[in-house]
């Protein structure tokens, strides 16, 4: 019996808006999930099952049928059966001529099969209208009506009209469709559920690895080079001192990796002239993650941020500072103010703070429902100018601090340079060649190539 | 006469994508302020009213006529009349045939009526499209123009092409509309903009009232007590020293509160050995507000940072460090630094550091417009292993913070325990048991059970 | 020859759901491409031109014809070329019946030509179907792939079918169709990618014209007022110092000035008796950059917070504090807590960490997916219930701190009041008029007016 317990319906019981019947082949985990939601919404639903006999699994509002006759009851078929097993729809290719199928199918690995699922499907069931949806929600955030993460369901298909079926039942559920057009993307769709931060994953390994070597770098000449020659140990150094020298030169170096493409991609069309001729694959992949190289950068500038401003709050420094104020006092003297110093220190962290400042700005200008709100104009405004006088202004906040370091001698322990060196090469290395970009004889034949012009049309052929 | 004073007709006089004539039934403020923006944006508009004499209210290119009259001038009605007065609509209904009627309605009171107003109205009205849109807007945003808030439109009914017509009205006048599906959705739209945070308030006045009893019980401790027994006056503790105890407890005990109700599920899960039987009611709440709870815990956490870097710049923090510093130099020794504490002080600053990282980064993917770019896997991914790591990180700074007051007896003044000991309850005991779930022998069960097997079938009956 | 060398055609080579052919008129830098780009989707392409010689620069899997054999072999004409050359089409009148002509025109200026460049389109080709789209996307985004700004392509015209081909299209280069409605929006989307930053203009001059003001101001106060009289060379306060003081300033005027327009608002309708009749123009357009005003305001106020937060880094913090213990020492004296100073200190930081956390809140709520996601109702209660309570909050945070300087006679250096006299002048103004307005004999009156009441309706006549 096909009863609809659901509040809606209570509600409007004599309404000519009555929900039409949708039927799920198959009684696995995801079609009985589905079916509690739609029954819930106030849809009547039938299950085709080979068995048809009442399992206790499905929903009690729910009717269980053969796959024929639970086809003939419906409009919308929901296939919630595995790829493998589609071939066994083909004797019903009568019973499902003109009906909409809705492949909510995902694969295992990316790109598993030639053809997307829904494809296959709509090869194999020419006459019936293929719709690909749902595969995206998962069946437990289904059952348990917790979908805290994205409410959006992509939707796509051939036929106009099985789609914005498809999309009023994704609606009905509380959800968002998304049309992806044609049924072309759902092997995009189907690739989708099963990514982990893909474009994530370089910039991250890039930057442990950064950081790992860093750390390591100042733990041997902060901790290692001070116990042995020194016969002090400043073993604590790892909690604190240490990461935050390793989270500025990161994050700086990442911030000029965003800009270097860029001035590669400039130097490749100015040898080559032209600009119709595709960039090396390197380049390219460094190009499109440049978003996520500047985010982590972002990361690391923040923790270096906060790390600094606990100074005072460090055991340490508290004692630093009393060491320092009492063997003043002990010699019975105060020391002046030292202009020069007052003036590094305060320029410094100036300029540190202005350049996290634009830092942050190219952080939130990041954010997708903000990116979507500006022009092409706007956002090369933010990214490109923003960003360089961020550099610039990190770039300086680095040289400042660090520029006592470069001359001194006692600053090359075990004869390897300071890490502030270090750090410093990437960064100076991308404003220098900028510079050289922007003057008018580099920079006019540039523009000249990039809206289009050739100086060699040999390349292009 | 209908004259068409807008910019836009001004400007492409003879094109033949002239406006279609929008009527509005009503002249009370929605309808006004509706006709005055339509005129604007280039419709010609027509008012139906019972009394046709011209009123200095109603906007002047706007034509007054009775309302059958007004009605067949229109393909599109907008019904700015209140839900009691629809059925004075009934004796016009050979007049409404076909046409699309736009309820524009709101109530009172949620659920005021057991069907939605524009139900109600299809219901009176068989032979009409109604169209459920605008009752989101303001007129008062509409009138002055200071659409500040959202742009998004909801638009619901059962003719698609009613919709789209509505739908175009809504773009022409600056706005986005949202198609939210069937009439059966304008029970909901009708609610929304009765809703004042629904899923805000029981987080709100529980971490209000966590935070309260903290308050009371830190007052009672730092500035009684040590008025009493030791005679000092902290009543200026009031300002800052308490909210920052205060704070970070509440944020950690908040925080422990979102993944707490998820082992309440696996443990009922587990013992039931089925998913397919319903949690009980308050489970299911406090699930669906996670998401809140976290996001008031980062605020208390943001809070507990910013209230912890200002203590170098208070007079009180400044007069103990003086102090400190000339009983040392007084004494003519300095006192050599204290390894233990310097690694103690540094490791909970750096664990608390990670924490927070950790926390803002949850915060952020918790952003409607990141949420939405990425797919469950991720979403579980960062909502819960990067959020069972910034617990760690926070418990374990308070831990080590907190650890030197656990054995102390001083500590327990009035035999009352320390509110580092009260906080720590909760985030241990989540801890402690998601340590257990995640064994294998009862982490596999519990998977079994999540992807659809059952222990004991008689359960789901 | 027309080859499909996409990836996407290879892997499903018999499918049913070839993509249908796309002309494109113009062999300009954008229309190559967009044609690259198609081909890359799985549309086969043919270029109309004038000259049908294969050039190199065209794409290599694309035809090239005369105009009007390339239009007979496609449903869908991109017209790529200029609005200057669009007359030369009108012989082709009859070959383009009933087609779909896309116009992806941009103007050099804002509102160049009296009509849109779309509508211009259709005025000369009154039987074909014109859609206006991709006009907002960059050609040379397009051929790098680097899309990272917004994927959203405005898409509008008055048939529906053909936007739906057209929005298809869209949905298969990887991007976002908006829907924009009717031809009439055709002006608007071409003036978009124009803008840079339009609503911010105001606010930022303004903005910066007050810093530049306060700056000057300090400068004069606090480094060559010291320098003349007391001799006293402080010219390092310019890179923190000072900056730490215009920055509040700034902040809590703007953070004012976000509130007075409404002030001036209410003023005008008390005295005008009526809602009815525009504001003044100064004063729309003033409301209208409220949203930005205060997002400035909150940038100052956060830039001000850490410039204050780095105090204690400071070498000429760290010398004052040296030289204020040391004198205390040699002494040999210990100076009790000021509870005075203590509570005043502690006051002022926490109502300034309690403004500041409100302010965050505030500019959180009006990230574009936070504002999309709340309802007028809750919009309203956060701007202006915890928009006033922040403005109350900074202010007292101001007086507190600046309060001592208001009687010393010291401070009127010059005859010049101090700036937190300055920046204190329009927030209390504000507050106070506001307390005023919220009376129960003015609120009354005030509410019935924005309900549509009026005192004198001859005003509206």
């Amino acid at each position: 019996m096909n009863k609809n317990s659901s509040d809606i319906m209570a509600l409007a019981p004599n309404t000519p808006n009555k929900r039409e019947t949708v039927c799920i082949f198959g009684t696995g985990d995801f079609g009985r999930a589905l079916g509690h939601k739609l029954i819930q919404s106030g849809y009547p639903v039938v299950y085709g099952s080979r068995s048809t006999q009442i399992s206790n699994l499905i929903p009690k509002d729910a009717e269980v049928l053969g796959h024929a006759e639970a086809a003939q009851k419906a409009a919308i078929i929901i296939i919630a059966i595995q790829r493998q097993h589609y071939n066994f729809l083909t004797p019903l290719a009568e019973v499902l001529r003109g009906k909409v199928l809705v492949d909510i199918s995902n694969n295992l690995k990316l790109n598993q099969y030639p053809e997307s699922n829904a494809e296959y499907l709509a090869q194999l069931l020419p006459g019936s209208k293929v719709v690909k949806s749902f595969n995206t929600v998962s069946a437990w955030a289904l059952q348990s009506g917790t979908l805290d993460a994205s409410r959006q369901v992509f939707v796509c298909g051939d036929d106009v009209e099985a789609k914005q079926m498809v999309m009023n039942i994704v609606r009905a559920l509380g959800l968002t469709p998304l049309d992806k057009g044609s049924l072309l993307a759902a092997q995009e769709i189907e690739n989708y559920p099963l990514q982990l931060f893909p474009m994530w994953k370089f910039p991250i390994f890039l930057s442990l690895g950064l950081a790992a070597f860093f750390f390591l770098y100042c733990v041997a000449l902060d901790i290692v080079y001070t116990y042995i020659y020194e016969n002090n140990n400043f073993s604590f150094f790892i909690a604190i001192t240490i990461p935050n020298r390793v989270c500025p030169v990161v994050a700086l170096i990442l911030l000029a990796l965003v800009y270097l493409p860029g001035i590669f991609a400039a130097i490749i069309q100015l040898y080559r002239g032209t600009k119709y001729r595709r960039f090396p694959d390197w380049l390219d992949k460094w190009m499109l993650c440049r978003k996520q190289l500047g985010l982590i950068a972002l990361a690391f500038a923040s923790l270096h941020v906060v790390f600094t401003l606990v100074t005072p709050l460090r055991a340490f420094a508290s004692w630093r500072t009393s060491k320092r104020i009492i063997s003043q006092a002990l010699n019975n003297k105060t020391e002046p103010l030292d202009h020069t110093n007052a003036w590094l220190s305060d320029s410094y962290l100036a300029l540190g703070i202005l350049g996290y400042f634009l830092f942050v700005l190219l952080g939130i200008t990041s954010l997708p429902s903000v990116s979507n709100n500006v022009n092409w104009r706007e956002f090369r405004f933010v990214q490109s100018k923003l960003g360089y006088l961020a550099l610039i202004f990190c770039t300086a906040h680095t040289l400042v601090y660090g520029g006592k370091w470069f001359l001194s001698p006692s600053a090359y322990k075990w004869y390897l340079p300071n890490i502030y060196i270090l750090s410093l090469i990437v960064p100076c290395a991308v404003l220098v060649v900028k510079f050289v970009l922007i003057f008018p004889c580099v920079d006019k034949p540039l523009t000249r190539i990039r809206q289009g012009w050739e100086r060699n049309p040999k390349y292009s052929e």
